[in-house]
């Protein structure tokens, strides 16, 4: 880990930084500087004002994307304020570029007052094609969210929450298949109730999930808990756990098919995953350290594991869904993220893995599987046009070739 | 014209704009993601946390400049708003790049508000290590500058009126020592009462200058004025025009030995010119078309002329500062851009003309001259520093040495 530490440390300061904003056209003479500045760039300056929707034939906003957070839940970090958020989001930043060929920018915010954020990105609406909400805490992240998506018209879509869901639900449905039980027939257990377990399990009930257990640090969450709860919470009450089971984990787990654990080290024990249902689906997603490691639940009977982690099968990593995702939304110029478009995500993701490729073992395609990011542009701006947020027609097939040869750049590059 | 605005939208239309964000660090593999992003990228967000200064060490803030426009006075084009003000703020960036390595970012706010642009600005300061604010009309510019110096810690820099500032007061002393006259003894006219001409007599007062008279749209500017005031004017009244002189711009001129315009196409006549003290001097900055055109500004006197245009000798061009200004400001980590750094920059910028060079044809350097920004950089450093708003000690001749190699690899880029 001391290693890891120095190097990380290095990387970023002999670099400073891991992003650059740098120039696509000449500026080496009169000429140039005549057509890329005063006067000839009042030309498309005087278009834009004509007709507003130009701006993203002649800027940077059709490819752009903000990397926005208050710094408030960084990685495990926690609340370590916007400067310290820094790093992570321009790392997210590279990531975009890398996998996608997405513009992205930090911006690391000097508050954490819901109405400031919400205003403010709206002020910078102008400048950005699309949003991508970044370690905010839960439970402002969802108030942001949702006043974000009424009141803007690009899409907006925060990672923790979504990203997150998305590559589980992906991994769920390849979990099922190597275990041979069906989305409706199956009992879920989450444990942890922040942005990715709220999503996660609002994602799972969308695609037909019936039975869903949310369990928090004060044990289950039943509809008319008195304690602990939330707005956020007190919704999924109402939607999760009818029959109002209580107590703790290891009673929420019992004859349970599936856990799906975003909460901390160490909450699940060999005992519960023995109690589960006949091939118990683990996703102990936990960093670094999961609910269970994957080797004790397999010995205590988990059919397929997925963690957080590079260092074990099945991992569940968010860049396999955000990079394609924005690519899909911004080359539709689709007004928003909606769940059709996450829904085709999640099975361009799952249906990557071939039957034969399918196992216990790889239920999740790789993070540097060249496929992904092209494979969910297309399938993402598909869904945006047949549910009616794109404002301009595309060719999936033709998404998915850039989306490969952004990438392609974009590593050549480095 | 016709070509020019061809040639103009389609280097926009093909380029999609003209920035990209682009990666400093490879992401090729998961090693190299467990450096850039997750679990290495934990180690700057931990350092920084310890440690905010660090953000200058670990992430782009410290060469990173927002350009923010709420669109209210963009080129000649007026209140074109924040969308199509885009192309602007992006060729701007596009210049702090290809001139001194300065990473630039547009921030085109959907506001016209002072509170909001000012508040806004300030929640982004975490993530820029300082802004240039750009095309925002007078007098809301004066208050948003004035409010964001106060409120925030990193440079602050409204081009519109300093750069011009700075780049006609290099020409003035030039001009000044073509024709043998000196600072303390001339009698300038300033015509047009906005973000520039505003800022250029208050730096001409500051350097030295005893007798100035403002022109406005409704005359001469004078104390007790009861028309067409607001609290700049009123400012202004008080500290020029001693002599409380009344009329229009005809009156103003007699006897002046500098005319400043930032006005309007042919608003001085040549009898103004012949009106004027021996060997007048004339900045006719109107733009396209000057105050006076230079071919008749000399057929009536006039011993030295400058324009705004690049096909006219003696081109005032804010390219020749704020790069070098910016570059000076980051390298010392400044907590400002005060009198003395704007001070230094016009030296810097007059005092690359030799007596050799200097003629009536050459007060003002080219805008491509490699030297300039290099020199203004330096220059800029050594003020910062001398007057105690530098954060961190820096060799001037390094600066002026990586500012003309990050130039120059920019060149090579594009």
């Amino acid at each position: 880990m001391s290693n890891l530490r120095e190097e990380a440390l290095e990387l970023h300061r002999k670099n400073k930084g891991k992003l650059e904003a740098v120039t696509k056209v000449p500026v080496r003479n009169a000429h140039d500087l005549s057509l890329a500045y005063s006067p000839g760039v009042a030309e498309p300056c005087k278009d834009i004002f004509d007709d507003k929707s130009k701006v993203y034939d002649y800027t940077m906003k059709g490819n752009l994307v903000a990397v926005v957070s208050d710094g408030t839940a960084v990685l495990g970090l926690g609340n370590i304020g916007p400067e310290a958020a820094m790093p992570v989001m321009e790392g997210k930043a590279v990531l975009f570029k890398s996998f996608a060929g997405v513009d992205a920018f930090p911006i690391c915010l000097n508050t954490t007052d819901v109405d400031k954020i919400v205003e403010t990105v709206k002020l910078l609406e102008p400048t950005f094609g699309g949003v991508n909400l970044e370690d905010i805490a839960a439970p402002a992240c969802f108030e942001v969210e949702e006043r974000l998506k009424r009141e803007t018209n690009i899409p907006i879509f925060h990672d923790d929450q979504h990203g997150t869901a998305i590559v589980t639900a992906a991994g769920l449905i390849n979990a099922l298949r190597v275990v041979g039980k069906k989305l409706e027939d199956i009992r879920v257990v989450a444990n942890g109730a922040g942005a990715a377990g709220i999503a996660i399990m609002k994602l799972l009930i969308s695609m037909g999930v019936k039975e869903v257990i949310m369990v928090d640090t004060k044990g289950i969450v039943y509809e008319g808990r008195t304690y602990g709860m939330n707005p956020v919470k007190e919704e999924m009450a109402k939607i999760t756990n009818r029959s109002k089971l209580q107590g703790d984990l290891a009673d929420a787990m019992k004859g349970a098919d599936v856990f799906i654990g975003v909460s901390v080290a160490g909450a699940v024990t060999p005992e519960m995953v023995r109690s589960m249902n006949r091939d118990p689906i683990i996703f102990a997603m936990a960093n670094p350290t999961p609910e269970i490691m994957p080797e004790e639940a397999k010995a205590a009977g988990a059919a397929v594991v997925g963690t957080g982690r590079s260092d074990f099968p099945n991992q569940v990593n968010n860049v396999l869904a955000f990079p394609g995702i924005f690519r899909g939304a911004l080359d539709t110029r689709a007004t928003e993220i909606n769940e059709e478009m996450k829904l085709a995500a999640v099975y361009a993701i799952a249906d990557l893995i071939s039957p034969e490729e399918l196992s216990a073992e790889k239920v999740i395609p790789a993070p540097f599987d060249p496929r992904v990011a092209p494979n969910v542009a297309a399938a993402v701006a598909k869904a945006a046009m047949e549910s009616g947020v794109a404002r301009i027609t595309v060719d999936p097939e033709e998404v998915k070739e850039k989306t490969a040869n952004l990438a392609a750049i974009s590593y050549q590059k480095v």
